[in-house]
């Protein structure tokens, strides 16, 4: 059978985490928490099932989370959005991303992403039969460049992808950039998706500029989060999408047909606990912790180049002053012999393109970061 | 924004639902049961998420979850699928098919339904770019016509969908419909996607004949099955396909860019609860008493013929004698003024074929099913 997208292997993430596993090395790769969840929420995942949460929720969500959604919103962002019409819970960011490609890509349409990039986009784009127009961040700073932005527009642009906090790279758009953007698709129709996974995690007083805010993006924009990074139940598979009415139309109409709805005692647990903001909201001071620490003995014990982490749960590092290897060839052989884990940039980028830069995960215990360091001590 | 599905609406399944709850009504429409699953299995998702089983599970599924389904279809229909390579686990059955889809139709490949059918599968179609060809099953009796499917097979031909036990009508495939299908796709490339959601519900003492029990068919399809119809969990959204190896590559090639994975902890509940046969082996029992206090009931208090349910959970009745309304407006009108709920085959034709015939689910409570039979008594 010959394959529809013959570019597409094992996601990075799968690859490092069954290597990690293998060589029993610390795996900073895949992003993802190693510790549990508040117990709380387990509690009211437990409390939802025995009440008999467990059948068919409705299609765009059950009623309350998706209220508390957008009161979130609301609070942090100031965009109303309707819980009724502009709502919809999500098995995840990953499935919120293709719905909105398959609901309004069209075979032919051009799609712009900004590498590196998730490795979802480009085949979500592909499969939709939409043309992926790659558009590279300045190298080394990560920052867009607005003028290469404009240059790739065309009158067949029907979206572009943005991530803020970015992953891998750990930058964090500022207002301005936003605002740049905001001005620049104007005079365009050009729809705006908006991956902010890790928007309760931006560091040093610094905020999250959800698109949200800026009503000229707001009106052309899917907003696309995941209570996985949020909560520490990436397992769960639960994410939310927020768009203008006419867009979520569309984005429901995809979505009813491919996952239906999401798990319901999930929904109610996450409902429950969304009534208190304090989770999120003391999320960035926990991180930007973890994140101090971790950067504190790489700084000290290696002589990785530390590349300022602004937001998400990643740390990147140039490797050059560390070895000659490609950073693929640095990350298996950083997972085999020193017994690390970790993702190289250039799985983010199509072309494969090679700045010497590799990225950590410190979404986990205080004892996984310092026996990753003690190991990287080694190097 | 021009949408890219004109003919998507609402699902019917949603339509009535919300109608039921604001009528009050007692909803027979939308196939989920009202009673709660086994508290076992309940124990089981609250015990895997203490144990912290809350993070990202391999792409493909837990491992022990996929053994166990490898085992059972092996146990039950004979074929041997090697649990790494050829099942994965997805969010439901629903998004098993669309991403069955995605994966292997392109542009311009036709694709044969057989109506009435499930309202996801042609829209799933049409975002893959493929062309539906719609070949009726015998109105009156929804038989296979291998005549027709014949007529249909054309060199653009790359998959048909077969669904038995069958939604709406309640049929199962005999063992020489499925030998006539094998026959005639015997000398084509042409996939299959068997859609066996309610393979546990057959009656009357028949079997299912799954595909995986033909050896011309299982070499080319993609076997779906549904944990939330098995296991009275439909809103945990847990399904799975088994393929044959090189059809599942590519299937997972896009499950990992639509989903990437599913729910940690109900993946570990089901793996566990999965080692006893016993509640799969006693659905047949469980359900077909059900169907017969629902269909004696009818029988006795209401002028509807009743068709024969071989299988599902599902009761079609003819209703010529009780009312000269269109199936749609019969559903309606039997919702808003009797107070219960039921779904138009209408509603699974893409031309609207009416040919007098509403569906009725009876996986509820045998009270709701005399609350209903109660109601209809006024027809
Ligand atoms: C969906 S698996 C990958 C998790 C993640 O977001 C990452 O590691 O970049
Ligand atoms: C996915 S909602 C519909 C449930 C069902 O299978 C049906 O009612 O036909």
């Amino acid at each position: 059978i010959a394959t529809k997208l013959p570019a597409v292997g094992t996601t990075i993430f799968t690859v490092m985490s069954a290597l990690a596993a293998e060589k029993n090395a610390v795996n900073l790769g895949q992003g993802f928490p190693d510790f549990n969840c508040d117990p709380k929420l387990l509690e009211d995942v437990t409390a939802a099932m025995a009440a008999g949460h467990n059948q068919y929720p409705p299609m765009p969500g059950i009623a309350a989370l998706r209220e508390a959604i957008a009161r979130k919103i609301s609070a942090l962002y100031g965009h109303a959005y309707s819980a009724a019409d502009e709502i919809t819970v999500t098995a995840g960011a990953t499935q919120a991303i293709i719905t909105a490609i398959l609901a309004v890509v069209r075979a032919g349409d051009e799609v712009i992403v900004l590498e590196p990039c998730y490795d979802s986009y480009v085949p979500n784009i592909e499969l939709a039969g939409g043309r992926v127009v790659r558009v590279p961040l300045v190298p080394g700073t990560f920052r867009p460049d607005f003028d290469k932005i404009a240059a790739a527009l065309t009158p067949r642009t029907r979206a572009i992808i943005v991530n803020t906090p970015h992953n891998p790279s750990a930058t964090v758009w500022t207002a301005a950039e936003m605002r740049k953007l905001e001005e620049l698709l104007a005079p365009t129709d050009v729809l705006v998706i908006a991956d902010e996974v890790y928007e309760h995690m931006v560091y040093d007083g610094a905020q999250h500029e959800s698109v949200a805010r800026f009503p000229g993006l707001a009106a052309r924009s899917f907003i696309v989060s995941s209570f996985g990074k949020t909560y520490h139940v990436t397992g769960w598979k639960v994410g939310f999408v927020a768009a203008p009415t006419p867009l979520m139309a569309e984005f429901r109409k995809v979505h009813q047909f491919n996952v239906f709805t999401v798990n319901t005692p999930m929904q109610h647990a996450l409902a429950q606990y969304m009534a208190e903001p304090g989770p999120y909201l003391e999320l960035p001071a926990f991180y930007q912790r973890k994140r101090d620490l971790f950067a504190a003995g790489l700084a000290q014990k290696t002589r990785f180049r530390l590349l300022r982490s602004e937001g998400s749960y990643f740390q990147c590092v140039d490797i050059s002053a560390v070895s000659d290897l490609s950073e693929a060839e640095f990350c298996l052989w950083l997972t085999r012999e020193i017994g690390v884990a970790a993702i190289p940039l250039s799985a983010f980028y199509g072309n494969g393109f090679d700045q010497r830069v590799v990225r950590f995960c410190f979404a986990k215990k205080d004892e996984t970061l310092m026996a990753a360091l003690d190991r990287l001590a080694r190097l």
